[in-house]
């Protein structure tokens, strides 16, 4: 379909203007989420089954997920492309944005508070860990602790303490 | 209404995830169209009557936009809150994003493209305007060019060279 018009923010918008498929590609990068019974278990907000399986073809229809062809009777795969990792900084906007303007909760918004103060150098090496995780693009040679395990950490930890 | 989860990713897109709002958004802010009639007449992407009423009334109802009560026979003039001039960050990140990997003209990626160069200093400096413009703040003591005037001459320019 023709884009109706050629601004970038309405490119974007005509892709991600829908809670539901940012909701998809969230758990897919921050979630390391790959298979259709993951996204829909794990989704903390409740997607319907037929709304995910809706989302996930449009994604890969629009070049944002890969879906990879198992055979018959094995489950199939998502994989994001350069398209969806170069949506992290977009995330991180709506995630510094959300934490400071909508009501959040804690354990939910570490991640978010981590991602701001790592700032764009941060954003950079999640993206190359994307990279190599999604792509098949080789493991930097001096890896840092990884930023997955670090925004993982960040969760478990805030967990704990809402735990007390 | 309750979000669904308190994440701020999808806390933010709860009131945005709607590819119309974030159109009227990006127009109220970069395209300084305060009236119903304007924000009809104007919008490049054609949005209907019915949609462009609906969406202003709930981007009210969300605190991201003001709506004066000017009495009868006169037109109501929108205004952002500080809520929605924080979303300008979002807004440069979408357009860098939308710039670089979805099909657009260059007449309206000019824009985008200068606020990516003039990075997170001019959207402080953008958004500080904002607020003079619809929040009363007052006016900055040292005024550079304002930048709705450099995005202003940005877009003109890039329309003058697709007018050949």
């Amino acid at each position: 379909m023709e884009p109706r018009s050629g601004c970038p923010i309405n490119a974007a918008v005509e892709v991600l203007g829908d809670r539901w498929s940012m909701l998809v590609l969230r758990d897919v990068i921050f979630g390391d989420r790959r298979f259709f019974r993951a996204l829909l278990t794990g989704s903390i907000e409740g997607i319907a089954s037929n709304i995910l399986a809706d989302r996930l073809r449009r994604l890969v229809d629009d070049g944002m997920l890969t879906r990879d062809d198992p055979g018959r009777g094995r489950r199939a795969t998502y994989s994001l492309t350069e398209s969806s990792i170069a949506l992290v900084p977009v995330f991180a906007a709506l995630g510094s944005w959300g934490r400071r303007y909508r009501e959040t909760t804690e354990e939910l918004a570490v991640r978010a508070e981590l991602l701001e103060e790592g700032g764009p150098a941060m954003w950079e090496d999640f993206m190359a860990e994307l990279r190599v995780t999604h792509l098949g693009a080789p493991t930097p040679p001096h890896p840092r602790e990884p930023v997955v395990e670090r925004l993982r950490a960040a969760r478990e930890a805030a967990r704990s303490r809402a735990a007390g």
